[in-house]
């Protein structure tokens, strides 16, 4: 197939078809950060600025340097000293940004749906990097690579997603990607942030840990922010834990051979112990590495379609 | 012409001569950011520091990418961040930065003069990026080179500047470059921003917007800063829209072919209305555009004066 | 030789063989800022990440020159901005670092030990930028490696360091460095920042400036911070400049061909004053192009023993 997108904004809009070729894609792009010289010159010459509005180490370093492995060139923008602060739209911030030529802009978002928005006014292409609770399809892409990877497929599956659902924007892409890819998905959680409505798009929701889990091929633990609780929505994390960590016990739950993923940063003893987390289950730093790969693949693909 | 400066520090300083040189080579920069590949090795293995002890977004990113265009090394150096905290001079911090045998300095600082005054003590170049409210030779460049890519030329043109010309070194700056290239200059604004004394560099002051821009080509609005408000310069922004504030209305009052631009970042109402702003005398993201291909220029320019 | 160290932690670790093997080839380095192209293709496609998880300037700066003049891919991650604030592990965040195929992490921490502990988990190389009160090795190198280039050996030589030794790395980094090429070392300062604890390690302890200067071929002054002084160490910047400054009167207790070092930031008039920071013996602004050569020639022979 040929990819025809200038923007990736969200696994909703995506075929089946077009998900696996940014697999395919990605598996190429794999090998070059496994050479002695990492690095191809694919973007050479194009101009890819990283907008973050919302703050994030893990997610903009590895963006960053999947754009200099691609040889783009780089200019980093942040919140903090944006002319957002002195009451520009945002959509005059990325006219302006636009206006110096740029080929690709990556924006993290708090505002759902702002990379949508912005993309259909803009002629350069824009990659979202997660806005609010939508959207984050770069992470779920590197997810649906990594179980690709391990399990030689994705269809037929059955993958628990286990922690806020309801908040969370990496279990939306998670879903849309892998019931696309015809995955069974179980959501499971405490029922303040997995609530029943998830069903109606074609998931079981759970609110027994065991039960979700044990017919599990994945096990996708969602980071919980302590935020969270400070709101109400459970009574603390080491009741959180009890109900819904992975330790030595729970793990016994699982199929032998199911992966433990999670999108990080963990926290050990909440989500799962150090024991899970470093275990031979874990495949949470190659979803990391897989990670810079998927978003070669990504940037890549949409700047072939920016015009000029 | 040969260009025999090491320094940019602010148009006063410069012949019509040199301004003239500098739009043309800008002319030739502005021809790499329409390529496929925007880069030309220019500047490899020179390095730039950009240091900004004022902050800035829009100047910043502008010099920045100038620069990857160009093949620079670059490192970004920030007030918060920097030793002139720590109690260091800055004389002291910009030798430190010479000593790392850096060939240019392009540098924001609140202090007008602070440029010039280490541009004399240092043998790499120095690019003014804005020095309080004295000099901002690359957006004045930039603004002149977009009238003159609008009108065909400079000399004899009608331009109104309008607002704080009190605190702007944007208007400053264009007052010395448009003067010396022939221009009429009229500067606009409520009494208390546009002071008579103006007068006495050659340039018309008028109080009344519509006088000011009967017969402009070109009518230049400057951003209106809500701490002039405070400090009882003029009393409300609404006010300010109403008596200088471009609308539907009082751009009937201009010549239809009047272009009108804006340093940004705009303020949607205040200064103009959106249909002013997105209208078809408005020129101002192809002022952004152009301003990477005058920071090219410059940069380029001073680094073939600098020794070694 | 052949060097055979992945990571450069403490030149206590090193033999006097090993760093003057790194001070041979940072003289090679040298040349290369001294060309018009400063650059070479020695970590072309190398990725190097600046983790300083405390805040820096002038070695941060100095660092990501190095690296880009020697081609590498760089990625800069601040501490404020990094996932440590929401709770992740120090081994974690750069496990996640090192997944990203990183072959470089430079780091500046708190906390002495800290680039050991990680270096001995990863597989990619560490560079200590600074480690708490413990150790500076590439500053320390850039202090000998300035003494050689001035003097044309370290053996032998008198070297008084003066200030707070006692929360100093720069300090400690100098002696074990100078000890260990045969240089005799006096510590100098007031005795509640220079204890006689130091004795033990085979220096000169001293609590009079006259005496530990008279002697010496090199003076390296240290930075008083001013912290130590809220902290009741010493009573007031006045008195420590009066007992400990070097200024016009001061310096003729020294040798006529002494040289004065100073790692900076100086605070002018109280280490030393400006007729002694900026006279025919200070070699400061030098230690720092120096400090460029040392961190090419640190990163160079690491990254040549990182696997893969």
């Amino acid at each position: 197939m040929e990819w025809k997108r200038k923007d990736l904004l969200s696994l909703y809009d995506l075929t089946a078809e077009e998900i696996v070729f940014l697999l395919d894609t990605a598996e190429e792009f794999k090998k070059v950060s496994e050479r002695k010289v990492k690095k191809v010159p694919a973007l050479r010459g194009k101009t890819v600025v990283n907008f973050f509005v919302e703050p994030s180490t893990r997610t903009r370093v590895s963006f960053e340097l999947a754009e200099q492995r691609l040889s783009a060139d780089i200019v980093n923008m942040q919140a903090a000293v944006s002319s957002l602060r002195k009451g520009e739209t945002l959509l005059d911030t990325v006219r302006n940004i636009e206006a110096l030529q740029v080929d690709l802009v990556v924006m993290r978002h708090s505002a759902p749906g702002a990379q949508a928005f912005i993309a259909k006014h803009l002629s350069c292409g824009v990659v979202n990097a997660g806005d609010g609770a939508h959207s984050h399809p770069t992470q779920a892409l590197l997810d649906i690579f990594t179980i690709r990877e391990k399990k030689g497929c994705v269809k037929g599956l059955n993958v628990a997603i286990v922690g806020d659902i309801l908040h969370s924007r990496v279990a939306r892409s998670n879903i849309w990607g892998l019931l696309k890819l015809g995955a069974n998905v179980t959501l499971a959680g405490p029922a303040t942030l997995v609530p029943r409505e998830f069903e109606e798009i074609g998931v079981r929701v759970c609110h027994n840990l065991r039960e979700a889990i044990a017919d599990a091929d994945v096990v996708n633990l969602l980071r919980i922010q302590h935020e969270r609780q400070a709101a109400g929505f459970f009574p603390s994390t080491g009741e959180y834990a009890k109900f819904f960590g992975i330790n030595r016990e729970t793990l016994k739950w699982m199929k032998p051979d199911a992966l433990i993923m999670h999108p990080g940063p963990i926290n050990r003893d909440v989500e799962l112990t150090s024991e899970v987390a470093d275990g031979p289950n874990s495949v949470i730093l190659e979803q990391v590495t897989n990670g810079l790969a998927v978003r070669m693949a990504v940037l890549f693909l949409v700047a072939g379609c920016v015009k000029k």
